[in-house]
Formats: structure tokens, C-alpha cells, sequence
């Protein structure tokens, strides 16, 4: 891990930072290895731009701290310390702070209190840049997870059949998720007929009828640290209701098409464009409400969102999700989703489970 | 609901802040019963001291924020629009804008930026000063939450036995905190032997020993949103290690008195020092690391803190934990954790499983 770190170091004395200060979340377990609790009690990687780094943690994480293996000085505070002046102590040079992007409020306060002649920035363009492009062994991680998610759908069939509450099957899910390698369930989308129409829906006590196209959004973190998302869209018997196939054709073409396309040297945008031009030629542009996806890595969403305005020009070993969807409010809906890794030349598709509508039996 | 951000609201305009920005979390729940995603999509309360409130919502989450039937206006953003220019246009007077303590310090930096003249302060503590106090309503279902975990450790002999490893036994009572009625599992702590001794340790590959304590610390979230939290200490067999029985012993009795003193009138800081000055004199004064407990609600963590120097005199309607713990480096550790709540005179403790060292057979 040290190589990380120090890398950020590098590129924080490159923009003139003087020091990163990284709380609990995917860019300290990024940059460390530990992965902190998100408690109240600070946790804080100090990563001065030249110079030792240090973890400052809470005196009872300090065990937790040491068992994962980070190869850094610890210094712990009791509780009834400050621990933002062990913060101030360990920082040499505080004329610009790079802060954790998603360090809470009340910390970002605390520590413009406790340097109040500092400028503070965000921290997370640095990592973003490092953790962009994944390494071997983290796309290695990125299939072990796709393949973990797909043996879940392949399970389908054991779960979700008519009669039942989306509650009921997504409990179901949730426990697959774990029997099938991942340490933690991150989400269970189970939207039936019209609740497919809510991309963010998750479960309901509504029971699904024969007929009802159902929406299966499923995705949780393996014990590497490293994220799963897939989802498929499943017929529990019947026949889906009038509209639907013709949305479901122009879908199917539609990620196909962005599966197709996106490789390095084309930008992120231009893969959401593929599939919104299809999607809107075949009239289903204002039923396309979202982007096309998002990065995944040890968070489920990260750099580069596949999205209008993000120019950014694809490279191998970025990783992201390829995921239209189409909405008909009240009626019913459909998303095909997979994650992606571009290799040297081309893409490598981790998820390969049937993208057609499953028919459950 | 309406009552509470209106509460809120009142409470801000007394204290001169001209509006509430409440991103997801346990706020934004306790203030609109909308439990939304902590994603990278900008969700936002507005809640301005005189006036309506508007909930900010990414388009796609609409249908889940309208589903949970928040009564308040929502006001939508696409993929393209500037979600930071939303919430400025709902803001009638920004001359002092009090921010979620935990929202990002890339959202943080994003309204600092959309409204240059204001000054910014930590909504926290109106929040806080609403949530401290249990309703009756709230208090039933910590007791729900609590006699949900109580049937976990009462299953504990179904697991935990010699020759299996933490994560396997942590797996099972994972499954079983869903299945006794929770919605997610939020931590499961299976320290045995010498892991014992870390107050924040998970799970390990560990294989439990004949005559190691193991200290179980488990928790979840109902599905009504509230959070259970209790620690029991157990023996897979055999007998404990030197020592261990008189640190059990004295340990017991701290968390008793705490028990008994605790009540409306006391301080926190008393409950917390009746505890330390019992292990003190038994001779395990420093190896009591951490304060004696935290409040517990919609977070397994909030106030009221049970730590020195907190003067905060207890309320009826306050609801926390009672959890002094002893740790011998390398050798074991023990822990004794109950939810309790103030009466209008007393204490009502929520986790009743016997709090001796449980010897499963």
C-alpha cells in the first residue's frame, strides 16, 4: 500500500497542498487499507505532502487499527483529549489542508477552528485520480465481485415467483448476496410491475402478480473490499403488459450498442450518447431519466460517471457501470445493467447472466 | 412529521439561522420520515426559519421520496442541472445557513461557493436538541429493537461453539439479526480470547478455542428506522482464563450500579464516573479504554454521550447505553451492554438476556 500513499503525496505537493487529512470511507481504506468504522470518534489519516504520515484513531480503534495491517504510525487520543490538536500536532505546514470529500460538516468546522489561517480544499480529486484506474489485482477483485452477483441472479428462480411480497424475495436475495462471497449486502432493488417504474425503489410489501415485469437491482462488497452491481429483469410468469416488449427491444439495443462502443479513447459521454440516441429514436428519450452509469471500485458509485458533460476520455482499467433504463410512470419499467472494465483495446463485461427478460416458470 | 420540522424551524429562528440544509442521514429521517440514499446525487432539505420547506430530490429518486410519503413540497433534478442552484432559488435570506453536521465537505465547500456572503454553522445541535428526547412512540420501538436482539443472543448456543471461526459464527447471527426482525444488520462484533480485548474488533478467521470468553457485540435496524445495540460474554466450554473471573466480577458490578444509578436528575458524566470509580478501586481503572455508552435512536450513535466531562442532566425520553467494558491486552476482554431509557422517574432497561458469563454447552 505504501506506493499509494505516497503517490498522493506526490501529487498534493504537485497542487500546492500541504498536507491531506482522510476520515473513515473508501479513500482511507484506498490509501491505508483500513477500513475504518464511520463513527463519531475521529479517525484521521495526516498525510503531510513531505514527510512521515500518521493515523490518528481513537485509543479503543487502536487495536482494530493495528490488526488491519496499516504499515503507518499510529497515534491514538483518549476520550476526554481534542483530537484535533494530535491533528495539529502532526501537521508541519498548514498553509493549504486537502480535506476527505466526504469528511462530515462538524469536522471541517473543527478543523478551520483549529487552523484558522489554513485554506482548505477537497482531497478527492488527488485520490480520485489514483483510484481512476484500477490496478490487476483490482480488476481481478471486480470479477470475483461480478461473478459472486451473478451466481445470485442465476438463483432467481428459487425466490421470486408470484404470490410472494418484493420484501420476502429481497430477504431471500439479501442472504444469497452473503452465501455467494460478499461480506456485506449493499442493496436489493425488487421493483414489480409499476415499482419497476422507480429506479431507486428497493422492496415493498406489494405482492407480484403473474404478468409483472420485475426490475432485480442487486449488489454488495466481497471481503477484498471491492463493490458488485448488476441488474435483470424477470418475467414471474404470464405475459408482460402492452408496451413492454417494444421498450424492452429498444433497451436490449441500447446497452448493447454502449457495450459496444465504450473502449479507451472514447469519452464517458459518448457512451451515455450511444444508447440516448437509440433510446430516443426509438421514443423512449423522456422515459431515459438517469445517466447511463457510474464507476465502481470499493465504492458502488465513483469516477467516471458515464454522463452528459463528463468529457473525460476512457483508459484502461477504468471500471463502470452500463445501465439504461426506461420508465413508464404507474406501468411498469426495465434496466439492463453490467459492469465494465476497459482492457488495453476493448472492454471486458464482468457481469454474463441473459440480458433478455427472464421468464421464471 | 410536520410537527417536528416545525419545531425545527422555530428553533432556528430563535438562534438567527435563516435556513436548515439537511442532507441523508438520521436528521433527515427524524425531520421527514424520508430514509434516502446517502448517494453521490444531491438530496436536500430546505428548511427555511419562516416559510414552506422544499425537499431537493435528483429525478430519479423522486418516486422513492414521493413513495414515502413525505408531505412537503419536492422540487426534482436532472442528470445535467446544478442541484447547488436548486437550493439557492428555494432560500429566501441566507445571511446564516446551519449545514447537516454530516454532510460532505465537497457539499459543504459547493454551498460555501453557491452562497458567498453566508455564514455557515452546524444544523446539529437544533436537531439534536429535537431528538434527545424520546416520544413514546420512539421508546416502543427501541423496545422492539431491543427484545429483537435480545432473541439473537438468546439463539447464541446454536452458533457459538468450539471449533468454528468468528466469521462463521458472525455469518449465522447476521442471518438471524434479520430474521428475529430486523431490516439491516449493523455491525456484529465476535471477539474471542485474546480479540476480546479490542473494543471494535469484528470478525477474524480466528477458530474458537475451549475456554476462550468471547464478547458478542451485535446490533441492527428495525424496519420502523430504530437501532438495537447489546453486548453479551460468553464461554464455548472449558474454563476461562486466569484472571478473567474476577475481571468478570468486577465488571458486573460496575454495570449494575450504573443501572441502578442512572435515572432523570443525574448527570451523563455521573453515570459514567459511578462505573470507573468501582473498576478503579477493583484495580481495572485503565483498562476501562472507552467512555461508558452513547444515546441510540435512528443512529446507534448520538447523543446523549455517557462520557466525563458531559454535564447534560438526564431527561425522561432519553434513551442510551449502559456499557462499561474491561480489556487485557492479549489475553481477553469483556463487555456488559444494555439500551436503557428514562422514565418519568426511573430507568427502563431494554435488553434483559441474563449478564453473567453465559456457559453454552
Amino acid at each position: 500500500m505504501t506506493n499509494r500513499w505516497s503517490r498522493a503525496q506526490q501529487l498534493a505537493a504537485d497542487r500546492g497542498i500541504d498536507a491531506l487529512l482522510i476520515t473513515p470511507g473508501a479513500d482511507l481504506r484506498y490509501l491505508t487499507g483500513y477500513h475504518a468504522l464511520p463513527l463519531e470518534r475521529l479517525t484521521c489519516l495526516v498525510l503531510p505532502a513531505e514527510g512521515d504520515p500518521t493515523l490518528v484513531v481513537p485509543t479503543l480503534e487502536k487495536p482494530a487499527a493495528v490488526a488491519s495491517g496499516v504499515d503507518l504510525a499510529i497515534a491514538s487520543w483518549d476520550e476526554t483529549d481534542d483530537p484535533f490538536a494530535l491533528v495539529a500536532s502532526l501537521v508541519p505546514q498548514a498553509g493549504t489542508l486537502g480535506v476527505d470529500d466526504h469528511m462530515w460538516a462538524s469536522r471541517v468546522f473543527a478543523l478551520q477552528a483549529t487552523f484558522p489561517d489554513a485554506k482548505t480544499v477537497l482531497a478527492g480529486p488527488i485520490v480520485q485520480e489514483l483510484r481512476l484506474r484500477k490496478t490487476p489485482d483490482e480488476v481481478d477483485a471486480l470479477r470475483e465481485a461480478g461473478a459472486a452477483i451473478d451466481r445470485v441472479h442465476e438463483r432467481m428462480g428459487e425466490w421470486l415467483r408470484p404470490g410472494r411480497t418484493e420484501r420476502e424475495v429481497g430477504a431471500d436475495i439479501a442472504r444469497a448476496i452473503l452465501d455467494e462471497g460478499h461480506a456485506t449486502v449493499d442493496f436489493v432493488i425488487v421493483g414489480s410491475g409499476p415499482n419497476g417504474a422507480s429506479p431507486h425503489h428497493d422492496v415493498s410489501d406489494r405482492v407480484i402478480e403473474v404478468g409483472d415485469p420485475v426490475v432485480v437491482d442487486i449488489g454488495g462488497t466481497t471481503p477484498a473490499g471491492y463493490c458488485s452491481d448488476s441488474t435483470r429483469n424477470y418475467l414471474a410468469g404470464g405475459t408482460p403488459p402492452d408496451g413492454y416488449a417494444d421498450a424492452y427491444a429498444a433497451l436490449e439495443a441500447a446497452q448493447a450498442a454502449q457495450r459496444e462502443h465504450a473502449r479507451p479513447g472514447v469519452t464517458a459521454e459518448s457512451v451515455d450518447a450511444v444508447g440516448r440516441d437509440l433510446l430516443t429514436e426509438a421514443g423512449y428519450g423522456d422515459r431515459f431519466i438517469h445517466r447511463t452509469g457510474h464507476g465502481i471500485g470499493q465504492e458502488t458509485h465513483e469516477e467516471p460517471y458515464i454522463v452528459a458533460g463528463n468529457t473525460t476520455v476512457l483508459e484502461p482499467g477504468m471500471a463502470f457501470s452500463i445501465e439504461p433504463g426506461v420508465y413508464l410512470d404507474g406501468r411498469f419499467g426495465a434496466r439492463i445493467e453490467d459492469i465494465a472494465v476497459c482492457t488495453d483495446n476493448g472492454l471486458e463485461v464482468l457481469n454474463n447472466t441473459p440480458r433478455n427478460l427472464v421468464v421464471l416458470s
